[in-house]
């Protein structure tokens, strides 16, 4: 594998012996998966770039520094080829190997800041987006959305993974249809006719990468930078940094007991294109819009060109005779965006959800996502058709359904007994997570986002709901996540809560107005 | 589960039947997964709304409309139950049941269009990228950049799936860091100096959803709309899509037979903020940067604060003692962001790719994008991770090398044995495609839009060079993809792209300046 060097380059060994360099000060890494030759040429390259070794810079023979590092003389000369070959070596009038002029002429002197000291340039949009202030993924039971794993039928799941793999079409390991899985749209159409009552054809379902990959090509799409978007307040702050980064105005529109309040959409922003909302239970407040804001919703959008994003993110979590039909299902003309997702009826790291939408809007969904990001990751897509196919979801889902029912209750009846003069749950529908809206007598103790970080201080992390408003909140609340709690856990966790709330209102009375 | 109707609204089944309308229209599907009582409810609600059933509407007795379904009781009565929880329906002061005022004053005329019988408001930025004209995903042997799976190891991949799902940790299942899985990230460092020779650690890679997933979080967040950026003339055009949806500005930069002329970049845009380079193997030219090239981009990057780009998308097909090193080796001040893709060495529908990049870029990076679309799917990372581990990935790649390097020397004996006078092929280095470019002889017969045309008609999909090309192209030929072709159909091929190209000429002499 080694060539013969050109100009019997090492032949001269002896000459000038004290003007060439060694590599004895060289760290050689035996256990690295780098090869040797490459670790050499590495450290040549660096030293040079760093003004260690300046053009015309001589080295000892291969033989000499074979020996010192302990390794073939093969090893060496592989290194001079490779470093010949990229032009930072060439040979001497003699045939020794020195440092070229060309690699020289672009040294830094070795006084250099330490490399990447300080980040480079970064666009406002991104650092607009850094610059938000939330605190994300903190590993509590109280996490509001976190589906609990320990039952999911990983069994047949991985079993259908492996099954999809084995002897998978060529065609779709090249590239699916930035659709998605045809299977899988088919399933999921069939999944939302009989878990959601909402009746969509498998032409109108494409493949997402979860419910913000959704909202990141929606809001691209529909959006230009400066364009308005009604989102709710309170509201998921996850969904509002997508539209962020899209460059849109966020303007936020009250939320009462019937859900958004439309006609204070329209005062605030006429002009608006899109309108992001969670009507089947609002998070975080857990409201269902009624009927008549739906079809006031509908109206305004289809009489201004606006489109509706309908987040249904757990709507699954409900018994079906309980639910209104969904915004999709009261749309005639199209123009709702139905988000659906796995991340809590399966789990979030599968980073897989869905979308349905009238066939114009698909067509130029999937055309313009695929020259983006091309498709979804196919890895699960067909193991995931099957699963649905083979009714394992519904399984879960169902069994699922009882146990999250059963936690509320738990977690409703722990504060009802533990903290009735502090904080009071209102709705009633389940899901993974409910509000525990401040009382007149706790609010006059603290602000919400005191009591997290009262409790933070005694390692419990519970959300303030002060951090799914835009604005100046309206109300004060604690956001919990129950969908991991164990039922006996309810009411130790709770009395702690209690606790510490307590311990500290006592020791400093604070100032409920400051934020 | 049904519970007592209010108002006994279903008592007086007898009085004005003549007022009251049947479903005996109704269409129901006893096969589909929705359940009848939904079919109804959704039947009833469509009516509403169109029109059909206006205000005041009375409907026959349950028992009645039961008996025209063919259904039970039971099935009306939770359709008329879920009516009026939605607000739909009410009762008579007699006990019927009614369409409701609310539901009917929101009615559309009949006559309203179809629905969604145009798009709605699409953004600019939406419109410039589905404006953009290229032909993508054509089923041909001749597709760049498709690799040969017919060979790829499912068995193992297939069993590394199911095995890192049978019992996976919890954590993981929820989410996991935006970064990607960390043994994923270690391997793949691992990877990158074996069969790269570029040295990096963990922490400074961090999982994408392929090249293109890379760039759409890139741009985003190096460029504000309306930046500058370099791109190569000719260049991979799946990257300008990225960042044309980003707003960039996109300059092009002609490359010659040292890779992109840095000075004529410098001349075209000096306040761009991003270049976008294949230094290793230029596409589609094939072209390799020489050193002072990158040291004369790196120079001007680092003084004036640039990002660099280098997409390396197909060097590991490459033996590594034939490569330069990577810009990424040569860079001192952590400007370049290196990406890599499984696309090619795995397979297209994984969506799977990496970046390295220095630790502040990571960290800005991996943050922004946790905001945007969380992190790349968990579903196959950890068993990628795997795969690497028991050196399956460096197995299959050191077979498919040998398999490309044969296939791409039948394709290039065929062409120069049945298209000599026509094309000529330079570059002698691997990959998964190779430009043929025209000769005078060749150019002065038709055009490569013209060529790819006569070829199309003929069922052969070969993209002509020109589709690389933002401005009017310097250069005229055909991209070969050779990743499936098979060696003996090389020649069969060929005869018949000459037969067809000679029978195209001899019959309509086209002018070579028309595109």
């Amino acid at each position: 594998m080694v060539p013969a060097l050109p100009n019997g380059r090492d032949m001269d060994n002896s000459r000038h012996p004290s003007k060439r360099v060694s590599l004895a000060g060289m760290h050689i890494d035996r256990t690295s998966a780098v090869p040797l030759h490459l670790q050499i040429a590495a450290h040549i390259r660096d030293s040079i770039l760093r003004g260690v070794f300046p053009a015309g810079t001589q080295f000892l023979g291969s033989r000499e520094i074979a020996r010192e590092l302990g390794c073939s003389r093969t090893v060496v000369l592989t290194a001079w080829d490779l470093l010949y070959a990229e032009g930072y070596l060439a040979s001497t009038p003699r045939g020794s190997v020195m440092v070229a002029a060309v690699a020289a002429a672009h040294v830094e002197p070795p006084s250099a800041a330490s490399p990447a000291a300080e980040p480079a340039h970064m666009s406002e949009r991104w650092r607009s987006l850094l610059g938000l202030d939330y605190e994300t993924n903190w590993p509590s039971v109280f996490a509001p959305g976190a589906p609990d794993v320990s039952t999911f039928p990983f069994k047949q799941w991985s079993r259908l993974l492996r099954q999809a793999w084995q002897n998978p079409r060529e065609q779709e390991c090249l590239d699916l249809p930035p659709e998605g899985h045809p299977q899988l749209r088919s399933e999921i159409a069939n999944f939302l006719g009989s878990v959601r009552g909402l009746v969509c054809s498998p032409e109108e379902v494409v493949i997402t990468s979860g419910t913000s990959g959704a909202l990141d090509f929606c809001s691209r799409m529909i959006l230009d930078p400066g364009d308005e978007v009604w989102v709710e307040e309170p509201g998921f702050v996850e969904a509002r940094w997508a539209l962020t980064a899209a460059g849109a105005r966020l303007v936020p529109v009250p939320v009462d007991d019937k859900g958004l309040v439309v006609s204070e959409g329209i005062r605030r922003a006429p002009g608006a294109r899109l309108i992001v909302v969670t009507p089947s239970h609002q998070y975080p407040l857990g409201v269902s819009m009624g009927l008549e804001r739906r079809l006031e919703l509908l109206d305004w959008a289809n009489k201004n060109d606006v489109w509706v994003i309908e987040d249904d993110y757990n709507s699954e979590f409900r018994h079906q005779d309980s639910m209104i039909a969904s915004l999709r299902s009261l749309d005639r003309e199209g123009r709702v965006i139905y988000f659906g997702t796995f991340s809590k009826i399966m789990m979030p790291n599968l980073r897989l959800g869905y979308l349905v939408a009238n066939r114009h809007f698909i067509a130029g969904f999937a055309k313009g996502r695929a020259r983006i990001d091309v498709h979804t990751s196919g890895i699960g897509q067909l193991a995931l058709a099957e699963f649905m196919r083979e009714g394992h979801l519904l399984r879960h889902l169902r069994a699922m359904r009882r146990v999250y029912a059963a936690r509320r209750e738990a977690l409703i009846d722990a504060i009802a007994a533990l903290m009735p003069d502090d904080l009071t749950v209102s709705s009633a529908v389940t899901g993974l997570h409910l509000v525990a809206l401040f009382t007149e007598t706790m609010q006059a103790r603290m602000s919400d986002r005191e009591a997290a970080a009262v409790l933070k201080r005694a390692g419990i992390h519970v959300q303030p709901l002060v951090q799914n408003f835009l604005q100046q909140p309206t109300r004060q609340g604690l956001v919990f996540g129950y969908g991991r709690l164990r039922i006996e856990d309810a009411a130790p966790l709770l009395a702690r809560i209690a606790a510490c709330i307590s311990a500290a209102s006592r020791n400093a009375p604070s100032n409920p107005l400051s934020y």
